[in-house]
């Protein structure tokens, strides 16, 4: 666990907290930020102690999206050839996917607590997370539509499973800004708690019931509801019988069986 | 922008609203209304000033779905093969589908404002366009179980997209009615509006305000979210890195930016 | 007809209800059950008088889910090879499957009817029906996590098309009890009912409705449904017009027209 | 069957032949080519007497592919802002391939007879025919790469489903020219005919031959390989039984077999 | 290992040879054959000390296809309504499917030793088989375009992922005979041997050395390539790093290491 | 360009030459190869002066495959549980993978140039390059069946694309060894050179052909045919449009265009 410019990392009870840290800029996602989110989803990956993790914002808002700074340094960077440009921003765009895929790909479950803005890239990081919670004043808006732009790292790609597809649009083409309740009432969040630190203590009891449960279980659960994301119900019964077939065979069924029978809470190695 | 005989179109400040406009039938849906829906969504996508659609029905309902005597047509055209019948039946089908494909398919977003019934092939179109607003005593209902015969223009293609599988279900088999109150529950609407005037108002304020955006923007955000209702998240991911090398070098992003600075309202070329 | 050990199976005025029938096990799933749950809906299949499904629990509980000397049974077969295991484990759980892909792919509706405990295996099963009834005191819980294991027969496979990803994701990594209102919310269940009576009514109510119509139309829409779940849209469309090829060459469209008209109710063959 | 200024059309014994006339031109795609081949196939589709269609180049060669000219229009008819040009140009290429698109999905079968130079877009062609025959010193070449660009009318799309991915690369990215025998070796084409005199003798036998079996036989047949380019082999044998639900119930497979037990030569209705 | 009235089936050297046994029929498939071939190949599945198939012909001929009076039958089930023989029709294609599926699906490699007609129906099983091997003069045809139908049991579905896509189409629309020397040139069979007896042996032979192989190794080998055919590259790398997950912790890698140390042919358990 | 420890590399006219070099090792592949295969293959998607890649192996013999010492220290890793066990050996092939899903994903052409052993592993290798050419009497051999597992870094999963599936698993069930001449007619290899001198001198030739083209059209041919290993015809003609919305934009055609008016080589930017 090293030091982070925009993050703050901490790890306790088998869970990581992750908090984007640049309250001041109002949790701004600038290089900083898109490079080290890679290397600490990559350590929560390699680390066993780590069982899921929490990741939030500092201050008063979860994050307003992209630096606008960034953006224009990208477009510093063109030159005359249309063709090589675009090859250019291509390569930048789906370097900039890779970012929040390392969240969306992490085989511990991700939890976001949210509060105040969420706003633009926000939104597509915490579409890569497995569950959203917030304060019913927080504030969402897909507001890439007002930056003359279609969003590209995973809102429009992700969001699209997770609400309906008619309210998915309302709020993709008009950018409308909506609250933690009605958040709630669409499926994006799964529950909201009164103020920050409800939704902290929250979030957190949540996240030490999973790593509570065998770390076996829960990965292979993720792993199969990532793989629903995109697959047949055929393919997906055909995969988990092979995965299955090693996983069947772990020390954990043995010990929640023997705890199941004595009504004890059964203890996992990691 | 022609004449019409099922239809209405007139078009202002960038809105154009289509009316289906056989009143005296329950807009019931009859041979004209079929090619002339293919030649206005033509034109709509063809005419950069259109930046939005408002779908509507004129009077007290909606529409009363596809007009018996077509399918009486339909039958009387059979002879005594049943495959020979089978390939003609296949490719009427075929056409039909095309009818409501050119709204699913059309380039700018599809509002329906419904009223009063909604029944049938109206299931049918309404599930092509992007998104749906009516009064909260709307009825609507999949008339086709009572035919005798499965949706085949849209309904059960599109609406299993749109709204939960257990309901989708429960709606087909039966044919059970619903208010608008229902569907908005359901998520097959996106909200109701008290009655047919105040339901018409709001919807011409949801298009002028997507009317008020990028038209690039816009385009390209329909564009990933029709991708997305078919393809795997990966793939979509790199569709919008494709597409985006090239909107990125858009002159309306940098309008945006600007706007953005200096807090005035952009204004986007067609 | 036959008799079973694990169920009791009744047909009458065209719906066949059939009952897990081991109240004193809390019907929990033995090896009879597996078995015999294919041989019903083969019957089922094969019965033109059925018209429509109705699975419910004998007694104060709808199913405990898998029986645990089962499981344990499943364990004492694994050998050294740990390798040679996994074939084995690979082909108990594809086994297991299709158990629950008989009721999948049942041609009628199966609709559920749950009171009491829905716990484990017994999700994975109503997973597999096509509408989901229940009282609002019924405990819905994936259970499958606490026994340190994924979900392997159908829930971690089919409820991710039934509820929205945030909540599934919520109730498969923590495995929370949810009541039946709750279910309701997030799309579990279409509807609750006050009580086991008041349930069991209103849902073969919903369906003698079901029955009622023509089982051409019903089987088709089914089919049309169940292939949207994996398939795109354009193969959806392209899918219909070739079963209606043939099916909208039925005497039941021409009975239904004829009922239209002359306002009366249609009578279809089996 | 009108009058073409780029192709000259024949009707004669249930075979169309299509070939292009402009040998002055190398059979040279321009704008005429282009629009016409779509009103052509529409044209084969609608007329139940054409059974197979003959595709060929009046002249010397077979084709030289797209007309410079065409694309210097294109290319006059952008402006200053990318992202539009962008939108601009896709919309061209979608119609350029929509011309493609209509040999690909005529429900005849379309075999290609080649002489001489079968170069760049001449390639995109008889990828979306049927079958492909030659004479042995016909040449290919995928003569985009040249032109600074990326095949887009349907080589780099079919071709790979036609010939080995390994060869695909080489001639794809180095523009090589083989010649007709060579084709014939890498699966090109079917068989090479000594000249073009034998070829079109040897491609309207073969034409003939086809012509002589059921017409729903064929175009089942076709829509099955169709089907079989892009889909799953469970997903293709669910779908033939669907179709086959209605076509086994034709005339023709009765009087298949009567010809059989008499051994007698069948004649289908068109 | 029963008694079968359309075949003889024998086990040796850790070879099952399933030979079709109706030469005075030309081994044409009747009743018997389609219901046998699902209990043999269940056999094969749940045998362990099969390692390997030879499936072939008694006589003078591998097998002339489905047997006509079969057809017949299928035929005089029909009733008036054609929406009802449709969904007949229906099941029964998919049951016919289902004899050749158990050929697919079988864990143990499937090699076809062809000689004389291999025609119709026949086509449709050695499609389903693994490798295929013959006489040069072994006849094969796509018989089913001459019965006035389209091959609805695996010819069409699995036979363009054997052979080119130009080749297909052409045998498929024409009924083309060719012979086991063009088959070979095709890649339909693999190898031609010189007659019956030297195909017989040089199959064996093949066989033989398959079933010396660890049966882990072979059965996860066929189990991937059959996932390839219809799955992509990434989620094929995915599927096998799940699969030998389990496999690589077995015994036989040990084995074969020691072997392979040693010098010695490795001995694998079954 | 970095010194390496299992390679050396070299570049020259715009081609990068990547030598395997431990030819005292047969040229196995040890973990410095597969870590540095990755740096390499960064470095030339990095280097723009990099057109096209030549991949050949030092000594005698291109590669014999992966280290076994490398084999057995995945094993000394295990433990005690088969979960957790698995979980390990799954990211270790997803790692070994990745190292050879470089080369595939790699934006300029790879061409292999083989001679002697290309054995196990190479074969993987071989079969993530863009071509494959060799001496007559070079040996191929699908190895891993032999040490007793299913090859899981490519070999099954991109092999079947390259080869006929009737081949693919005679080669794989049985690892028989087969030489340069008779991979040219299974299309394993584009084609055979006399001997070590000839090939390199041949494959360098087909390079400097592929170097002298536009970057932007090699790279978007390489993409397009990447594309439709994996993905439907119609999604790779959108795919396509969009892609060439932006590169048809492009100084190369212009370049291209004038070189072919004036019949002068073109020179293209990197």
């Amino acid at each position: 666990m090293s030091e982070y410019k925009a993050f703050r990392v901490e790890l306790a009870d088998k869970i990581a907290v992750v908090t984007i840290n640049r309250p001041e800029k109002v949790n701004a996602m600038n290089a900083d930020f898109w490079t080290e989110i890679i290397d600490i989803f990559r350590w929560v990956d390699a680390t066993d102690e780590v069982r899921a993790v929490v990741l939030t914002g500092e201050g008063k808002h979860f994050s307003s999206g992209i630096d606008l700074m960034l953006l224009a340094q990208v477009s510093s960077k063109l030159g005359k050839d249309v063709a090589r440009n675009a090859l250019t921003l291509r390569q930048t765009i789906l370097t900039l996917q890779g970012s929040f895929n390392a969240v969306d790909n992490c085989r511990k479950p991700v939890l976001a607590a949210i509060q105040g803005y969420c706003i633009g890239g926000a939104i597509d990081l915490i579409s890569a997370c497995d569950m959203r919670y917030s304060t019913p004043d927080a504030q969402f808006s897909i507001k890439e539509i007002d930056m003359g732009m279609a969003a590209d790292v995973g809102t429009l790609q992700r969001l699209p499973r997770l609400i309906g597809d008619g309210m998915m649009r309302e709020l993709a083409y008009t950018g409308r800004t909506i609250d933690g309740t009605e958040a709630q009432t669409i499926g994006l969040v799964n529950r909201t708690f009164a103020d920050k630190t409800a939704l902290l203590d929250g979030v957190m009891e949540i996240a030490r019931e999973i790593a509570s449960k065998s770390p076996v279980a829960v990965r292979g659960t993720k792993e199969m509801i990532r793989y629903m994301r995109d697959h047949r119900v055929d393919d997906g019964l055909e995969y988990i019988a092979t995965w299955n077939a090693s996983m069947l065979q772990s020390e954990d069924m043995r010990i929640a069986m023997t705890a199941h029978m004595t009504k004890q809470k059964p203890e996992f190695a990691d």
